[in-house]
């Protein structure tokens, strides 16, 4: 018996879930759950199932595909733990959250390395026996420093995602491109307001009453990228923005092991710039 | 062309979203959305779909039965206003939420009548050309004031939902089975915290951080009904009980009338004393 | 026995309180609550306090004057209800909470009237015996339009507060400048994001999780006015820019009352574009 | 110059405000905050002032006394780092994140020692250098083994509070005697509902729609303390209880964190079996 998450999208049309629950049920599959929507303005059709039965991974691939109309894509995935990299800078919270979640055993994902522009962080990574690689950034271009830090990934073997734990520099095309839809990060803002550099200094001199943070994947528009969890905190105007951002933080670590582990549980779909979480 | 929206529940078993949709997919309906739940405790499966096409409902419904066990239940229901009638004691701010939504005509019901213990609010009912009625509990038994309100209630014809809006009386068995998991009652309290009378004063007894409201179906347990919907507000040292009640009145009528909205868009399972709500 | 609000700001220096409370305590007033904060980065002092007493308001008034500096600005409150005009276009909600809220009893303010550049909320309003005033921007030029629409405030008399209740329209400096600190409007985004028209088709659009509504002092730059009070609610994929805008209203309502509160209780201080808040 | 947290209450009277602000400012110091709150229930009044200028502690305080009533209670606290020793079971998450907070550099506590019934989180403990005492319960009756634990916290010198980071055993009248107002429980629950054992299995069952978590200090009667922190979070009837937990888990470190990040600060006032925050 084996389990699996089925995963499709589609151009919308009659029949998919029938098409789909009859390949279930001929292979004798049970569902376990199963989810839909219909993006009626992008005429887009999104379908996740968890199964478990006596098929394997192929042949229930292929036969969804044989049904299923072009448009589709089909994606059936073995629950398992996922290879993950870490980006961060000099900031602990949000990366500390995850790995304490690691050590706890509650992260489906490996660890296979942190790595950051500087060498803060390494003494705390390295008690969490997870390889740590600072890339400094000084006195190389961008897109140098960042053929170094692709390198460095690569050394590591299939990643599924990476994620930026507050890693403080914009990245690249080159970089983007090279992992679509599998660069998770966290913005300490309510995007799309406070885009760019200290989003706490400018909520703070516009006076907000909450505060907030959104994690996304990232593509070639900073701060830009489909979002996938947001969350806020109410703030008053005793809070200077020092305070903010301290108070922001736990906001931000919160958020960025929400959007982590929907990631890791296959629960998102992306499609039009927007995400479709199940 | 008609929309339905079908709501089955069965004991679960496989084979069940396959058949369904064989008939939505061999009736040529289109399926516009479409939820499933397990609950593997209870071995129950929960679906509800909505549709459009060219059947009668009548048809619809004789096709599912057929197809599905005899543990099935099948609702095919047309997307139409529902006739609710309001109790109410002498507090206006839930029924005034649900007045105003009405005349907004965001409503999707007709209010066929307020009844209350008290005159009070009659005034500000005959505002918005809804019958008002009053029914005075002194001099009268419990059993028989309620079988005067049942005598009333009756009097408007078929009535889908009956909703408490601080009707501030408990109801006895031989009216809740009147109207099993039809009566919607707001519980001034985070259920199941503070049952019973006075939950402000406990709650500011006990020192809490913060206060809620409750929105769930009333069975013969006083305040143990299926839960519905639930919302909570932040409180600190500074609230006295009246002022928590104050504050408290904004989440009892926003989550009275969620909960509402939620049962006229036939979006709620009852089961094993819990609701499954898509 | 009389009970004031005493409301202080000044630049600030050392022995405010103390001075202040000098002069509570030899005139034997007593404090009922007491709130002070400095705004170190302006270098500014704000103190509300409650205090009862036999002192008339006009002598209190003038014993802090003396005391106080120069930059001192004072204000001895007797709390009784304040006159407000509520503005409106087409949609119910938020005049319909305000209407609601002022039947039970429960707002501390005379609603002179509702004035409107159509009538579709007229006979709502009328219900509740409050004058309603059309008057329709057809045909005028904005100034013109304002123009008329200040002459219908004046001749009310009186008006502490202005409240937009989604008045739709965009007002010019002239009117602004009439009632400065005044015009509290409801914004149905969460500020700063989605400034402008029509900005839940703006949030759904960028694929938001959370949207939100916040109330602000109204000044010359549009939807940049001090920020009273904002309020949020998740959503997700399932939700279109109508169901957005749907369930938005909830949290425009609960937040525009909210603010309409705090300012009716004079608990609000506006300086450098932000507000104090007690 | 020094800077001091003052905290006094007392009965309430007229001219507690008036006195110490004489004081302060004859004595030349800078109000850097202030609060105050009465609660007029129990007649008694609260205050936190910081402050800053040229005196020593020990001559503030007999001033203070001095000039204020008996019933006063004056602490004047220098702010530094406190001694914290926190008391685990097996569950990381509580305890990893004040680790994590630790590292950073954000926690104004020095950790003495984690104790514990067991030895599971030996390991992740000892990477920070923070020594940790295993002290199994087998084989001993409760006062027994508290005997041993009290034994062990007095052998790390000073401790201002003992945080309780999912310590899963009920403790004696004597141990909470000894640490009175000194101990941070985080229950896995909204206080008071779900008292007692598996509280999201008793969630689960009741089919909410929202788990919480309280922070409290510890009292005799078990879970009864005054509330410091409330936090909450949406659930639905997709939640399995383990679920439930997982999902909790989060609320609770951020709500411990939260509370103890309070104390450390001396904001809290307890009284009467709740807490004064400021």
């Amino acid at each position: 018996m084996s389990q699996y998450r089925v995963l499709i999208d589609a151009n919308d049309e009659k029949g998919l879930v029938y098409k789909v629950s009859t390949i279930f049920f001929e292979m004798h599959l049970n569902i376990l759950s199963n989810n839909e929507f219909v993006d009626k303005e992008n005429n887009k059709f999104f379908m996740r199932s968890v199964v478990d039965g006596d098929i394997d991974k192929k042949k229930l691939t292929e036969m969804l595909n044989a049904v299923l109309p072009e448009s589709a894509s089909v994606k059936v995935i073995e629950p398992k733990k996922k290879n993950i990299i870490i980006m961060a800078t000099k900031e602990l919270h949000a990366l500390g959250d995850i790995l304490i979640r690691s050590e706890s055993g509650e992260l489906e994902a490996n660890i296979l390395a942190v790595i950051s522009n500087y060498d803060v962080l390494e003494s705390v990574v390295k008690k969490f026996n997870i390889p740590y690689v600072t890339i400094s950034h000084e006195g190389l271009t961008r897109p140098e420093h960042e053929a170094k830090i692709i390198e460095s990934i690569k050394s590591f073997g299939d990643v599924d995602y990476i994620v930026l734990a507050k890693y403080m520099r914009i990245l690249n095309p080159g970089f983007v491109d090279a992992f679509k839809d599998k660069i998770i990060n966290i913005h300490h803002s309510f995007l799309p307001a406070f885009i760019g550099a200290n989003p706490y200094k400018q909520a703070y001199d516009r006076g907000v009453k909450i505060i907030g943070a959104t994690a996304h994947f990232v593509n070639n528009n900073l701060d830009e990228g489909p979002i996938i969890a947001q969350e806020i905190k109410h703030v008053n105007h005793d809070y200077g923005w020092k305070d903010m951002q301290r108070s922001g933080r736990d906001v931000e670590k919160i958020v960025l092991s929400r959007a982590l582990n929907l990631a890791l549980e296959d629960k998102i779909f992306v499609h039009a710039n927007k995400t479709v979480i199940f």
